[in-house]
């Protein structure tokens, strides 16, 4: 099986036995599902929403194919009647959504969808692992940009991420985040991401020293990045000034990479020696375990750093490699829903956020029911009607990236800062959102 | 393009651009790369060698079909020679490696790949990411699985893993660790893992009342788990009470879930409801942000949890979400090759792993150079030769997981534990071992 039929079995059972109760129950009214993140970890002051591009491509391409529906039948224990709904299912519904790239705050949709109940239903672990998985990343790659403070970020840890899916998704999250480029060859290919890379540490140690190894490989790449630490950082220096002597106009080397020890001093070091050796356009590329703490420890005491390549710690969001992030039912058949578990309490039906700014700073959220108003803008727009997407929702993942930019460029400094803001950004609840959700607690109480 | 052609280009630029170069240099000599963890992360006593399965069907598949192709050459930096050789590309080595389920210490190769370099090289990314992403996964899985102490524990996670692969593989993963049960339906279709479910909120929500839904659900599911908390946990059990009354002989729900709140208060007053409603039958289920410690203390305060569900925590593995693992030239040409990283000394050469039992517990390995003995169990065997998987090296997963429970059945009981075992599980380097390090660091110290 390939994408999208394999895709559709990639849910949780419960999906397929819910739906089976809904359809012998018949309850075919209309649905609103939110999906929204119900705190935020504490080391982030926003979440930039990411991975819409990829829910709304499931959600118009999910079928359920020949070798999928004959498997479920093989269990024996799905009824013919799901079995044959499963086989003519084409996603009807409607989703609102914020754009990708705009920051969201806790109790904020990222998307609603609004569909019969059947259909809001089976859609639910999908859309949940893209976007709460795209939108994770891009979060945290935000932090590791704002630490760069301009310098260029590459994503260079496809490696360690959490497969091949995450592999993609990482590149795609991170560069809508503003990191410039990624070393994921199938990224290039899918997402038109600038490709980087430079040399591993194999290269040098197969070769009988490190000056001969990096003669070899400026033979066949001219103006590549020569990593300097397989021995001796300052000494792989010398090396590579060594070899521009050798090779005089011909010496087109455009960087070297630190991957190891005190980056501070090295950085500094290298840069004098080459400097001093009349290598001024030789820049200085940084890795190795890097995180946006240790970018902007770099950044804030001057290393002459101009690129850093940055991996595992972004990519699985080493800090917060998940966010308490739920897809909730909030309306069935015209009425709001709660949920009163404790610690959960849900705000119920569909919503709108709208954002104040002034002087194009961003000064609070009002968080609101759907048709009420609030000033300032409003986030959630249509993107999906009748089960197709609305032309203005395929924007360019360019157009996504600068869309990120001049969205973080709005935020309070304090909420674009790596350390926690107090307060946090202000997001109120609307007047008749607060009444909605007491009459339904209330409702609830009484009935109970 | 599907898998595994597409999968060709999940690689870093660098592989292709270091590939070249090799072509270019004609260097074809046999290089041995390894792959292991260079240290544990805090919370961890072992690891848990998971992937390798992916990893060798990788090897045998791995083709460069027309599309890649065309877009490599589309790029306008790669060589003719490069797109030929990589056309041409079929893996030809040999791999020996520790059976998946194997727990594995500090330093230890999971696997050693023995290759003309370019193909060694080439196969870098997509190997560490696989065998990384798996292992770490397992290993925290295995900590789950202890802590539970023999209680069953579902997997319930997909929606907050990394990705759609990484959904897949947490469910192999955490099955080969001994975890029960998946909520993913195509990890079930795809490896045969039994299915497990229960009900959303979201069902509960849509109907008029909670006893209400769980009546309409018993009738299409007669055996289900009825989630009891989305208004108030205990009232949740008393409408499952009442609905035994209702149904009488045919009352056949299995089990209960609780899903937030006090977990150890809220299972001890649920499980004496029902016992005093004559429902002793009636299974305790319970989820909600578990994790290893959370599960322990439910387990070692008594609570009547007869199955937790664990999901978010243990598929991103929360408190380590990476390990610094890496694939490493170790020999080239017929010669051991080091490093000298500040912090990442290189052992070189093939190892082997020797582990000695005494009484059936694992008191300590020895790694050796490959040709070097030692007293115990080599836990580096042959799985491919020539490119071809080995017949014995293709086990069910059934046998992958009970192959691990015995493994970590005779590990000693302070390394199996959840805290950090002080000292650590005891790994010697053999002395050959020991003598090839010394005299490659004063080869290189006098060379430079």
């Amino acid at each position: 099986m390939t994408w999208p039929e394999e895709t559709a079995l990639l849910t949780d059972l419960y999906q397929l036995t819910m739906t089976e109760a809904y359809l012998e129950e018949g309850m075919w009214d209309e649905a609103v599902f939110s999906l929204f993140a119900r705190k935020l970890p504490p080391r982030r002051n926003y979440l930039l929403a990411a991975g819409l591009d990829d829910a709304l491509r499931y959600l118009e391409k999910l079928r359920f194919g020949t070798e999928a529906l004959d498997w479920l039948a093989s269990r024996g224990r799905f009824s013919d009647r799901l079995l044959g709904w499963l086989e003519r299912f084409r996603f009807s519904g409607d989703v609102d959504a914020v754009a990708e790239g705009t920051p969201v705050f806790a109790e904020e949709p990222l998307l609603e969808v609004r569909a019969p109940l059947p259909e809001a239903q089976l859609v639910e672990t999908y859309l949940l692992n893209q976007v709460h998985f795209q939108t994770t990343v891009a979060s945290k790659a935000a932090r590791v940009v704002t630490a760069a403070a301009g310098r260029h970020v590459m994503d260079f840890g496809l490696r360690r991420y959490h497969g091949t899916d995450a592999g993609l998704k990482v590149a795609r999250a991170a560069y809508v985040a503003g990191v410039d480029s990624t070393s994921n060859v199938l990224a290039g290919k899918t997402y038109g991401i600038p490709l980087a890379g430079t040399m591993a540490h194999s290269y040098v140690q197969s070769h009988d020293d490190e000056l001969e190894a990096f003669r070899a490989f400026v033979r066949v790449h001219p103006n590549a990045t020569l990593l300097v630490d397989t021995y001796d950082t300052l000494r792989g220096v010398q090396h590579v000034i060594r070899l521009a002597r050798e090779l005089g106009e011909d010496f087109q080397v455009r960087s070297i990479r630190l991957d190891s020890g005190d980056l501070l001093a090295l950085s500094k070091a290298a840069r004098e020696m080459l400097d001093e050796a009349g290598l001024e356009q030789v820049r200085v590329y940084a890795s190795g375990g890097l995180d946006e703490d240790a970018v902007a420890k770099l950044v804030a005491r001057g290393a002459p750093i101009d690129s850093f390549g940055v991996g595992t710690a972004m990519g699985v969001s080493s800090d917060a490699p998940a966010v308490d992030m739920a897809y909730k039912l909030v309306a069935y058949a015209g009425r709001p829903r709660v949920k009163l578990s404790s610690g959960k309490l849900l705000l119920p039906g569909a919503k709108q956020i709208y954002r104040r700014e002034v002087d194009g700073v961003a000064r609070g959220d009002v968080l609101t029911c759907r048709q009420d108003t609030a000033p300032g803008r409003p986030l959630l727009q249509p993107v999906m009607r009748g089960g197709q997407r609305l032309p203005e929702a395929s924007p360019t993942l360019e157009a996504i990236r600068e869309f990120a930019r001049s969205e973080l460029s709005r935020l309070p400094p304090e909420i674009r800062a790596l350390s926690p803001a107090k307060p946090p950004y202000p997001v109120a609840l609307g007047q008749a959102l607060l009444r909605a959700r007491e009459h339904e607690v209330e409702l609830w109480s009484a009935a109970t």
